[in-house]
Order: structure tokens, then sequence, then C-alpha cells
């Protein structure tokens, strides 16, 4: 698995590191008051210690479904299934489908590439454009395999965001031909301008959506979800059983108690896209400053600016980072298939403003060492 | 998968139903209030809500590093893998091992029978009896398979307890022969009277000891662990990220804060271990009173008694016991062969105690109708 050489960025870091590299929230804007308090009301309830269901306690499910009426996705409890982050809702459903084909956009998120793999799953990359796969590589592609990966909403790592059209056409290319999508949504409330429609709720019942609170709330949590057709969560049940029995009870009540409030919930959405997308103006505004030479487009949300250096072997020059105490991932490490990029991938959520533009300045001190 | 015929037990069970069914630890006992304050202190840490290591955070790693070198067992925070319950300890390693065959008692834990058969791994079912697994039956399995599943502690279904003499033919086996065993232990603090060697000690490089601190402390922080040599660990984080990247960042922590006093932790586990040789008595009294048909030996820790009713199928039996409200696990269930079988597993932990005569006297009730 292709993991050793993000590892070996991720393990360089030390405190005067400034990182560009991970895909981490923000600490800062983690609401630990509330989560606190939510977590106090969890003990006065013995019975949330106990062991519990495997699809996830009944409470947090109806909030999610809930969630999915209210953008007019009609949704039961019985169609989600609670998971531990949505990197174990891929694995699951990939499990499921183990040793087959699967279509993925190239490049893609790598933990989704590993768990495919570690599968025993082919990859069949097609081509990711600015506003989604293109239509020819997708459509040759999903014939064969008739099941596809793919993030929509703020690509990672690109940062692309699907057209509606581009929405449109791979709904219909479900509909003619039959097969199911995985559309990973982690990104979906971090919108800077509006939110989108899933491609999902076009073929509820062709399609695994993927949801987290990792991105929204906080990682350690660890809960994520999947919405699906009830013939696949019951399925999906029994593996998810299999691997861990339930997720953490702890996390899921906390999170259950967090959510009956639901007006702060949303405030705090809002509230980070409003912080994310001024990070992602003060990083862009620093990009186009300090390293002209990045060609990129700004991204409507999440968490990634993702370009070109046009020339250089991003992968060499992150070595040179290293050393300069700046990191990045560069953008090799997405593909499925080997090669030589100029592409990189920055995120902007972690960082601090103070240290965005030191970070950009000292790469720019490697470009011409 | 063997599930459905648990499954539909476990949920028939509604408040008027005695269960002695689930092997579920008694909720009276979960110390609520020194984990919520353990919980409060968390939250005063922003970074402990934040991603964190795949191999579990290192206060934590180094917590249960010490308990094993107070037992003579030298460990290092290197050699533990943190993972979501014993359950996905095992997963883990089944991974690893995914397409290999494993010497496995007979009855056995049906979690990890599922999870060897998910990964398509060749059950080699050998013989238990009261000290153990039979040495004809285990060497002639091992020395094909090389890998063994055990659960020698206070065994799930059987409760029987292996003996010094086994233990150290089995340790001595692998010293022959090469190969691993993974050693399930998740009842191994519940004894009676006596603390156990393990296995494991004996061939510290040759095995994976299984930990969990779901009977110690409470379930739905889903939290375990694997023991094994460095190597083996590393090679198991890199599967641990691919299926959820982490445990649960709270559930650690939580934990962490609460064994940072470590005598309270003592404390509670000897005050379980009270209770729990409480209610085994008062259950066994129960059945001598009640069933005296049933044969079994009281056993010497854990949570379940099991013996034979013979003559009756009790698969069929619970059927009729179902109606009357009150369940039990019928012991073909836990067998990798199918069979008909007069076996029943109790659990005895979970029931009050004014339950178990009423639960009993309804089992009776049914034997002659």
């Amino acid at each position: 698995m292709k993991r050793s050489f993000i590892r070996e960025i991720l393990e360089s870091i030390d405190k005067e590191t400034i990182s560009f590299a991970g895909g981490l929230p923000s600490v800062d804007l983690f609401p630990i008051k509330d989560l606190e308090l939510a977590s106090s009301k969890v003990f006065l309830n013995p019975d949330a210690m106990q062991y519990s269901v495997s699809n996830g306690i009944i409470e947090l499910r109806e909030k999610i479904a809930k969630k999915y009426c209210e953008d007019g996705f009609d949704t039961k409890p019985e169609n989600i299934l609670i998971t531990t982050g949505s990197q174990q809702a891929m694995y699951i459903i990939a499990k499921y489908f183990a040793n087959q084909a699967i279509t993925i956009e190239e490049p893609s998120y790598l933990g989704a590439m590993n768990i495919f793999k570690i599968n025993n799953m082919k990859l069949d990359p097609c081509e990711l454009v600015n506003d989604g796969v293109t239509k020819a590589t997708f459509r040759e592609s999903f014939l064969k395999s008739a099941l596809a990966y793919l993030i929509p909403d703020f690509h990672n790592p690109t940062a692309i965001t699907y057209s509606d059209e581009k929405r449109e056409f791979i709904a219909n290319c479900v509909k003619s031909h039959g097969g199911l999508i995985i559309e990973d949504s982690p990104y979906s409330d971090l919108y800077f301008d509006k939110k989108h429609k899933t491609i999902s709720s076009m073929i509820p019942n062709n399609s695994f959506h993927l949801g987290s609170f990792s991105k929204t709330l906080v990682p350690s949590l660890r809960i994520g979800w999947i919405r699906a057709d009830k013939k696949y969560i019951d399925a999906l049940i029994l593996i998810k059983e299999t691997i861990d029995l339930h997720s953490s009870g702890i996390s899921q009540h906390i999170l259950n108690e967090y959510l009956n409030d639901d007006k702060k919930y949303e405030a705090h959405k809002a509230n980070i896209r409003k912080h994310y997308k001024e990070k992602m103006e003060i990083f862009c505004d620093g990009l186009d400053e300090i390293l002209p030479e990045f060609e990129y487009v700004r991204p409507k949300g999440g968490m990634f600016v993702y370009g070109s250096l046009n020339g250089y072997d991003t992968k060499a020059l992150v070595e040179k980072c290293m050393a300069r105490k700046v990191v990045y991932v560069p953008g090799s490490e997405f593909y499925a298939t080997p090669r030589v990029s100029s592409e990189i991938r920055f995120n902007f959520t972690n960082a601090t403003k103070e240290n965005v533009r030191e970070g950009l300045q000292r790469i720019k001190l490697c470009l011409n060492n």
C-alpha cells in the first residue's frame, strides 16, 4: 500500500514544521464546551455504557435520517448504518464488493484506494477535470465495473466540485445501465457558497452516500455513516458486526446529546464555513503573491487547494521542504498509476493564518535550491 | 455466517424476558461517576478531539504495557495496538492471515469464527475438555495450520480454564514447531480465585495476546488491544489504519484519564470479581436446586456457566423458552460443524439475583412441555 511516503511526511512534522499536509480540521473551531455539556448528560444513563446494536443507536440514526429528509432526500433510520468514521464506511462496502472492479477518479483519496486494494478490488481510474469525471472515460469504465467511487463535493485531493450537469450525467448512467455508486461526502457541509445536490438523491436505491462528523464537529468521535437502500444496509450490518460489534457507544451518545440542539449544530457549521472561507482566501492570496507559479483554481468549499507547479517534481521538492520545516502532499501520492507529478495538495484549514505566509515563503526558497 | 439464530434470541428479549443469553456485564457495577470525572478532564484538552495515531494514544499504550510488565511479561508500548474492542483485534489479525487455515477449539466464540470465515480462513476444530484442548487433536491440527485461536481463561462458551500443564504443552508445541497463537483474554481479570499465567508470556514473539476493557470497565468505550512482537504490530497497524484510521479518540482519552488512578481501577476489578463470584454461586445454587438434570462444572471465573441437559435438543428447547420469556444460547451455536446439541451456555452476570430463580423455573417448566 502507498502509505509510507505520506506517513514519512506526517511523521516529519515537529513543533517547528508548518504543515499543509494532513486533512486536519482546525482545533480552534471545535465546540469543546458544548461537547463537554453533551458528555455530562450521557453519564446520567448507565445503559449508554452497555453493549449496543451494530447498526448504531436509533436516536442518532433518526437524526441523520431527518437531515436527509430536510434536504429532500427521503430517508428512514433503517437506511442508515453508523460507522467508525467514513473510513470504516468505505471499508465495509469494499468488503461487501471484495474482488470486484471499481471505477475511481484519478487522482483520488488514498485511504479509499488502499481500502479497495486490501479487499483485492481492481481499480479502474477515469479522468477528472474541473467539473467532474470526463463523460467518455467514466462511461467506458462504469459499463464494465458497474461500481464507482466518487467524491463530488470539494474533492480530495483536487478540491473540484462536480457541476450539476455531471451529477445528472452520472445518475443517468446508473439509471440506464444499472450498477451502484459510492458517493463520499465528508466535506459537503463545508461549502462556501451553496450546498450541492447529491448524486445519490437522484438514484436512492443505487447509491451508498457516506457522511462524517469528523470534518464538521470533531474527528476523535470517529463517527460516520452510510445511507443506502435497506437491503444493502441489512447486508452491511453483518459485516460491521463482524468487524467491531459496534462503534464507540460513548462517542455515539455524546454526539446524539450534542445534536439534540439542532440550531446549535447548524450555527456551528455556519461558523466553520465562514472561518474556512476566510482561511482559504488568506491561503490563496498568499499563493498568488508568494508562489505565483502555482496554477490552481480557488476551491468552492472543503479543506484543500490543489494545483500544479509546472516544471517541478513535487515529490522531490517536498524532501527539500521537509528540511526547511514546511510540508505538503505531492500529487503523485494520489494516483493509482505511478507517475512523476508537478501537482500539490495544500490543506488550508489547519495552519494558523500567521503561518501560511511563512510556510509558503519556505517553499519558495526551496524552488531554486 | 451463523448469527441469525442468536440474533433471533437476542431480538426476542423484551422487558418481560429474563435473559441468560448475551455476554453482558452487569450495568450496576459500571463505575459511572469515575468515568464521568475522567471524561470532564478530557475536554480540557482540545487536541484530544483531533485525528490521532492509528496504533492508539501513547499514554494508554504505556499503561497497558506497564500492566504486562507487572505480571512479569516484558512489554513495551510499541508491542501494543489499540483496537475497537477485542473483536476488531481479532478481525485485524484474521485479515493479516486471510485465506490460511486456523486451529480452533470446538466449541468456540462465534464472533471469532465469523471473523475467520469472512476472511476466508479454513477452520480446523480440535477437541476441548475440562483442562483445555486435548493434546493429540491440538498437535495434529497445529502442525498443519501453524496458527491457533484459543481462549484459555474462563472460556466462551464452555467456561473452562486451561491447566498449567496444558498451557505449557501449547507453548512447547509452538517452541518446537514454530507458528503462532492468538490468545483471546477478555475474561482473564474476572478470576474468582487466582490469575492464570498467559500462554503468550511463555512465547512472547510467537503470540498475539488480546485484551479488552469491555468486561472489566464498560463495553461502550469499545477499547481493546493486541500485544505482540513489534514486527507483527507494525504490519497490523497498516491494516488498522485502512479499516478505520484509529479507534475513538474520545474513548481512548476517557479511559486513559480513568486509568491515571490505578488503585481505583484495581479496586474496581476486585469488586467486580467479588460480585460476579457471588452471582455465579447464586446461579449455580439455583441450577442445582431447580435444574438438577443440568450437568456442569462450576466456573473459576468469567461470565458463563456451560453444561449439558442430557437428552434434550437445547435449540428446540430455547424456542419454547422464548415463549415463556426466558432465553439462553444453545450449545449448537458455538460449533463450527453443525450438530444437534444438549449443551447450554448460561450468562450469570447480567440477570438480577431475583430473576435467576424465576428464569430457571421457567426453563424447568419447558422441559416437560
